[in-house]
């Protein structure tokens, strides 16, 4: 039986072997929540990359860019990290560029397993389901917050074992810790995540919408996963 | 109001700034309940160090040595890592040198803070007693297993938030989840963590009565704080 663990910080990942294994990046506020928002709005592929510099090099030629640092949006760029600047038509058929804090660096800092699947609670199921066809040991990389632990990465990595526990065993503590904390949570994700920092981060920005938006389970059945140089859409390949 | 931040891992330590803070060091299985339970049985004072080597050279000169290695004694040394093996006279009025897969470590790389305690269940109210007394911001250094984190020093890092909270402010997600997951625990520590990596490999081992052992609550009022060079007990110095 395939096992499934939880890395709670890209700091812990030269802890894993990834060789041979499927990752699943997150970074639910907000990088790989916006990455489904985009698929799900049409963006053709997207290109995560860890520097702002690296970003604005991939300017012209068609394609859009994307920054945030610290929860703002990088001057300079034609989106931000809020996934409601994807939605109407705005990255419909596009490349996009993008880096952020923490986000882009867990998914570049997976590269090495044989599967990178970027996952969120927006898309949930469709990750779950992809993990139980393909069989494989996976780790789930918490994107965290400038490399400390977080609350809602580790929800999620709770949510996606409560949903693999019948197909998966279980190896190590962080695992066990997710899950817990996600049955803790689920009845209520948002009231529960009220006290954490980087709920309390976003809102003293004012992007309270943004956080409810990350926290809605299964709007979307989109499946970003690595392919080459990018993320491209498996769910609209496959269809 | 001070502050009370838990560290899951000694390889995520780099991300806290320790100058000025007191630092309280935590290896439920077993190092840090073995300490406490080593002064406890009156052990004078104890030298926690990083390598077998560093440990084997304190050897002579009335000086015990301890090691463990991935959960079991190492050879050529005096005792292990059972604190089974601290009582019943065998280090009353003795210096121990002591080094242990994880334990020893977290010890020695918090060395930066201004006050350095070793933590454990057993001594649970006395750390923090003194904790509020000393009214400097806190970090709850978890040894973790080989660098990852476990569940035993979580819920011990929730413990003592659980005991603080009226007097110590939270600033990250890792305090929150460690009381969380505290309060989900604490009605059958022992049962909750049976699932633990930690518990199922010493259980492996045959080492049931050390687990059951190291869970129980403020059993010893001792407290282990580093001064230049060793481990001494300041209940004793200030009785």
């Amino acid at each position: 039986m395939a096992s499934i663990d939880v890395c709670y910080s890209p700091e812990l990942l030269h802890l894993y072997d990834l060789k041979g294994k499927a990752v699943v990046a997150v970074d639910i506020l907000r990088a790989t929540s916006t990455m489904v928002t985009a698929f799900a709005h049409g963006a053709r592929d997207i290109f995560p990359v860890m520097e702002l510099e690296e970003c604005r090099a991939f300017s012209g030629g068609g394609c859009l860019t994307a920054a945030e640092r610290n929860g703002i949006k990088a001057e300079g760029f034609d989106l931000g990290n809020s996934p409601f600047s994807y939605m109407n038509g705005a990255v419909d058929g596009r490349s996009i560029a993008i880096t952020t804090t923490n986000g882009t660096r867990a998914i570049r800092l997976s590269e090495a397993a044989e599967e990178v699947i970027v996952g969120a609670f927006l898309n949930l199921k469709t990750v779950a389901r992809h993990l139980s066809e393909l069989q494989l040991d996976v780790v789930v990389v918490c994107a965290g917050w400038k490399g400390q632990f977080n609350l809602e990465d580790t929800l999620f990595a709770g949510a996606l074992v409560d949903c693999l526990q019948q197909d998966f065993t279980s190896e190590n503590d962080a695992t066990l810790a997710s899950l817990h904390l996600y049955q803790a949570a689920k009845t209520d994700v948002f009231n529960f995540l009220r006290q954490s920092s980087h709920v309390r981060r976003l809102e003293n920005l004012g992007i309270h919408e943004d956080v409810q938006f990350c926290l809605q389970h299964n709007l979307y059945e989109v499946l970003p996963v690595w392919r080459q140089d990018r993320l491209i859409d498996l769910a609209v390949v496959q269809s």
